[in-house]
């Protein structure tokens, strides 16, 4: 199993994706090929015991976040990441994982790695804190104009990599809507609330906004421009949040006192609400595994990306999704 | 100037609207007409000073939230808020004030007291907590499908509302939307860009959804769907983080000292993003003031809500939609 790691994407990168990627390979059987400044990624590789499970595809340039996405795809062809999916799409490796631009590895996604027959369109599906667990939201942004045939598919998708990758038994589907009965909603929502409630997936129906944080749904569908509004405004609103109660509470001596005493409890609250450990969101439908890691992603979010990528191999996923689509009787 | 409020709308009617609006009685100069059971209301009136600048509309049925809005606008003719809302459009009253169904406030003002001419549709639009201040959020659930020229029309009508009634020089228009640059997002928002972007508003451009709760826009703009979104996951994620911050600061002795250390700040932090004290969201584009208030309203946010009304009439803001509606040429 040979995962293709972008070198240059993300904030602490390459350093933390050298190292996380090092780390991975002391614990999985795997192997890793970097596409990225061979000499920059050296600087890094200095385990020589590990070296024959390394390669690296030299590429010169880099895609940045302030990128135009379907631009740098199309333009920067010596880049890591274009290369990186290159190398995929040629079968040189298994999965490709990268923390850089995530509107280019969308792109990149549809365009070098390609859909699989069938599928209409790639979905980003993060692991969201959700109660006590963790659900995946789809889309979160891939797709900002969709169709109720895209969440469909979306839906199905998320089901197959939910029971197989995470091992949830008959995973619960629910429709972000606002409202919870039938007949709520807009028109997209409304025509996917029939197409679901038809399928032979595990429906449990609307799951209102306000509820999003403690439902019992292990997959959440809705458009991506919703989607990407609701992972955006909940990261917004308990910064803000944290942010004004320090303000707040650091404005009295009683309260000063009271804050360094809760200290060990919200750090232990926010560390559940900390999806890095899941690793990265999947692109879903591409033929070939594709993992955004978080942007900021250290090297334990890295090494925990490539752990998902192997998850997501072992468990074929993409086997199980064109067998489902076959038997749908869809095709392309 | 004369008030119809559905004595019967919300958790805590009649109680909490017949006493909100005798303290509003002894603060501004109005009058009050009561929609609703008269033997119920008349309870209340205790106050005989007060009788001779209150009316009441006897009306025996309720609209509950478990109704389907259009169906009990058209059905519930002795309800309430179908002769709350009569009694508007007949000009017995100047404004209508409601805690009841949200739809069916929605459905009422559409169907009984009709669009101002040129206005495509009606908007809802909450105060909503927003940095250190409070912006208007439109839509808010009133048009779950929108087309560009509505959202245009949304920001227009924000605009005259937080220039008049709160007094906010050249308010800033924000569009929420899933980047900041041009061009982002789906074929909504792209579309509204351009419309404010050419429009004479102070349209400040796309404010991320990461920022929502932190940004300058005095009027953020959306489609209902979206808003209703926004709102409630707000809602959703505040509620849950505090009560999940509860439970585990109450696991050990040191976070429950300092969690009553705390309780202060807390308290002070929570009042600030409470928006009850704004009064309720008014439903903008109507031939007459239509204010929905929380649901959960006590008297002092329905003493607040007669307050807004009677700041709206004051303002005239209806008459300047209609001015700036003939200057742009629009015509219905």
């Amino acid at each position: 199993m040979n995962i293709i790691m972008d070198a240059m994407g993300g904030d602490n990168a390459p350093e933390a994706i050298v190292k996380g990627s090092i780390e991975a390979l002391r614990e999985y059987d795997v192997k890793i090929t970097f596409s990225g400044k061979e000499g920059e990624i050296k600087k890094y590789l200095t385990d020589k015991n590990l070296l024959n499970r390394i390669e690296i595809i030299n590429a010169e340039d880099v895609i940045t976040n302030e990128d135009k996405p379907v631009k740098a795809i199309r333009k920067k062809k010596d880049s890591s990441m274009v290369k990186g999916m290159d190398a995929l799409r040629n079968g040189y490796g298994d999965a490709f994982v990268s923390a850089g631009n995530t509107g280019a590895i969308l792109s990149g996604g549809l365009f070098i790695v390609g859909r699989l027959p069938g599928i209409e369109r790639p979905c980003l599906a993060p692991l969201f804190p959700n109660g006590k667990r963790f659900s995946l939201l789809m889309d979160a942004g891939a797709n900002v104009d969709c169709k109720p045939a895209f969440l469909n598919q979306f839906a199905l998708m998320g089901s197959i990599y939910m029971e197989n990758v995470l091992k949830i038994e008959s995973p619960k589907v629910g429709l972000i809507n606002i409202g919870t009965e039938e007949g709520k909603g807009n028109k997209l929502v409304n025509d996917t609330f029939k197409l679901l409630k038809e399928s032979e997936l595990n429906f449990i129906g609307n799951i209102e906004a306000r509820d999003i944080m403690s439902n019992n749904a292990d997959i959440l569908v809705c458009d991506g421009f919703v989607g990407n509004v609701v992972l955006k405004l909940m990261e917004g609103v308990a910064a803000e949040l944290m942010s004004r109660m320090k303000d707040e509470i650091l404005k009295t001596t009683k309260g000063k006192i009271g804050g360094y005493l809760i200290k060990d409890s919200m750090k232990k609250l926010m560390g559940q609400l900390d999806y890095s450990e899941h690793g990265g969101a999947p692109l879903l439908g591409l033929k070939a595994p594709v993992i955004k890691a978080h942007g900021s992603s250290d090297s334990i979010a890295i090494k925990n990306a490539i752990r998902q990528s192997k998850m997501f191999l072992d468990s074929g996923v993409n086997e199980i999704i064109k067998e489902e689509l076959d038997k749908g009787g869809n095709s392309n």
